[in-house]
């Protein structure tokens, strides 16, 4: 690859491949299939937009039914605001590679990231299929990483290797961009990948558990698409017996890894977000509970005022301290609040702190990775939500994207 | 005045002048006086952001106390987030022009607006406030306007006559930039009067719906600053029977003519966002109630991504659609969305119209005024937001405001 993503591992029980269909682009792949071992399990998270794609509608349905043999995914078109037309087309498009692949089209798990409202060429996809599925190859990861970009620049690609009782275990995973910056292009999809033997609830509730943490812990500008889904496959090559139980050992360790992949790719989405210039952690403590913490940490991560006085690396420390008193805490005393910026306290019991210098404000600000970091006085929950700036380039993307 | 602002009408019972304190501004007015004829009453509504600023805590507990004989208000310092020093401030600045004008400094309300984070030079405000008191003139109604300006670039004036018992009566008001742009320099301020003699209780209800309908259903960026504040005097030089009755023509009348004007104000200072180059109004209607009508307009009128669309005047409805959808409605039957662009129908029953085409779209979208109507067809609740585009400027303007 040629880009910076770390050394991959592949996943037993999984084979990939890419192809160029022309959906929308021209001269890449644009296709990819994943076909997993018979015996996987699957879990899933997906969008909790009202407007939801045909294909989550369908992946859900199919999900519901059967474990999946394959994973069926397309960029350039996302097949949202079609309506049943758009239904029929991804049921039609997971019957195409089901009749090839001589399995049930339930056993087909659609996913479409592109432009929202155009008909899916369920031809063009059907025609590239052969040739997909003659490429099937435990090793194409990163090409299957470059397939389902849109607007992203790099191909996201993360590999951890663990041990569960002394065996050799694998989480691999790709990622693409956000429903964050350019949605109707830029949809969060994340697919990932064990060897381990997992009971289906368990990982169901190891994907959850990973994604709050991750992928539902970034934001870009609060939008979120009609197409984000995250899907964790364990194919249980490894042999393992399987693990069965939330408290043992062998859980921890598979959650711990798929934690990690999750993280690493979700950061990967930030700083690739189009027109960033800085990746932003904003940190709330000491709040009454968590609901109060995430909405304090979103109320800052999603202010234009705050995000564009990033992107200007000015210590603007009055907007971050209007978004805090806007977040709509009940009975919030001013008096305990603190807010630092890296290792600069720039609020200290509700006014500026007597220490702060724009000289050191300004310094932290120009750094390329900033912490705002939020105390509330006010209890023990905690959150850590990861942004960035606003830049002329985010107008100019998604102002012109489309023209 | 230089500007398109309509003919004002004088407010018997009150006079104004501003003058040049070289606050943060040189070679400007910078501060204003309000006088109010005795036996006036005041109503107000300020700010629910909890970082409150010095002047709006102060003018709070001013108000409780008595009426009110002066406003003293000053563009270029905001006199927010400093703490007990900036009340301390905020209070010998009320002191000074009650020696002046031989009044108790609880009859002088308080208002700044600009920087954040900066102590309010009280000499300086001293300093101009007997020039100021040998000014007062009933007719400086424009000059006031150009007073509290900061990053406005046109004053704000409205003025109504509407007839009271067969009295003419005037409501004349003066409004600068809202909290939304740039709200450490841009705070919402209106000041509005009226002759008409009116129970206090009733006053405040009137301002408070007249707001309610206009300045709180405007929004570019939905940050709320530390210092917004709108206040509606009555004098009663008219001398009219004072309106008590609620249900009454008279009250009718006036909260007419006061929600007229609030939303003239309210929409010049949508017009002259920074960086604004569309005016765009969001109506919702079908809601189930009124609080899920609002959640909706806000969510598409702070949408980033609708915004940079509306610049571009890119019919990119998908952008819309999704905005809508997760806007966390309970139980949202897609099917029974419909969403109107100007007169073109863009969505209907949840997909993409069948009647909508490109060209149709974007002949909506060029235009300077824009109407986004979203059917939700759930209920009869509905609610109508005023906003604007996000620009290259808004970024510029925000980005580089302080360096």
């Amino acid at each position: 690859m040629s880009d910076s993503n770390p050394p991959f591992f592949p996943v037993p029980g999984v084979r990939l491949a890419s192809t160029a269909a022309a959906i929308r682009y021209q001269e890449r792949d644009d296709l990819l299939v994943l076909e997993l071992r018979p015996g996987s399990v699957c879990a899933a998270v997906f969008t909790r937009n009202a407007f939801c794609a045909a294909p989550v509608t369908l992946a859900r349905h199919h999900l519901a039914q059967c474990a999946p043999r394959y994973l069926l995914i397309n960029a350039g078109n996302a097949n949202a605001g079609t309506g049943r037309q758009g239904l029929a087309a991804a049921h039609a498009s997971c019957e195409a590679l089901a009749d090839l692949a001589d399995c049930r089209a339930e056993q087909v798990l659609p996913f479409s990231t592109g432009v929202i409202g155009e008909h899916l060429p369920v031809e063009r996809i059907a025609s590239a299929l052969p040739t997909a599925l003659k490429r099937l190859d435990a090793a194409a990861w990163p090409d299957a990483a470059r397939a389902i970009m849109t607007t992203d620049t790099v191909p996201k690609l993360r590999s951890q290797r663990f041990l569960l009782n002394g065996q050799q275990a694998t989480v691999t995973g790709i990622a693409k961009g956000a429903g964050m910056i350019c949605p109707d292009m830029a949809t969060m999809l994340a697919f990932l990948a064990t060897d381990v033997a997992i009971a289906p609830e368990l990982l169901q509730h190891c994907l959850q558990s990973a994604a709050d943490r991750s992928f539902n812990s970034i934001t870009v500008d609060g939008d979120t698409s009609t197409n984000d889904a995250c899907v964790l496959v364990a194919t249980g090559a490894l042999g393992n017996p399987a693990v069965t139980d939330a408290a043992s050992a062998e859980y921890t360790a598979v959650l711990s890894a798929v934690e990690t992949v999750c993280t690493d790719l979700a950061t990967a989405i930030v700083r690739d977000a189009e027109g960033a210039t800085k990746l932003v952690t904003v940190e709330v403590e000491e709040a009454r509970d968590h609901a109060e913490a995430r909405n304090v940490a979103y109320t800052v991560a999603h202010s234009p005022l705050v995000k564009t006085a990033l992107f200007a690396s000015d210590p603007n420390w009055g907007r971050i301290l209007a978004a805090v008193g806007r977040a709509g805490i009940d009975e919030l005393d001013i008096e305990g609040v603190h807010i630092d910026l890296g290792d600069v306290r720039i609020v200290e019991a509700g006014a500026r702190a007597s220490s702060y210098t724009e000289t050191l404000g300004a310094a932290v600000m120009a750094k390329p990775e900033i912490l705002i970091r939020i105390l509330l006085g006010r209890g023990n929950a905690q959150t850590r939500v990861l942004t960035c700036d606003f830049s002329y380039d985010y107008v100019r993307i998604n102002a012109e994207y489309r023209s």
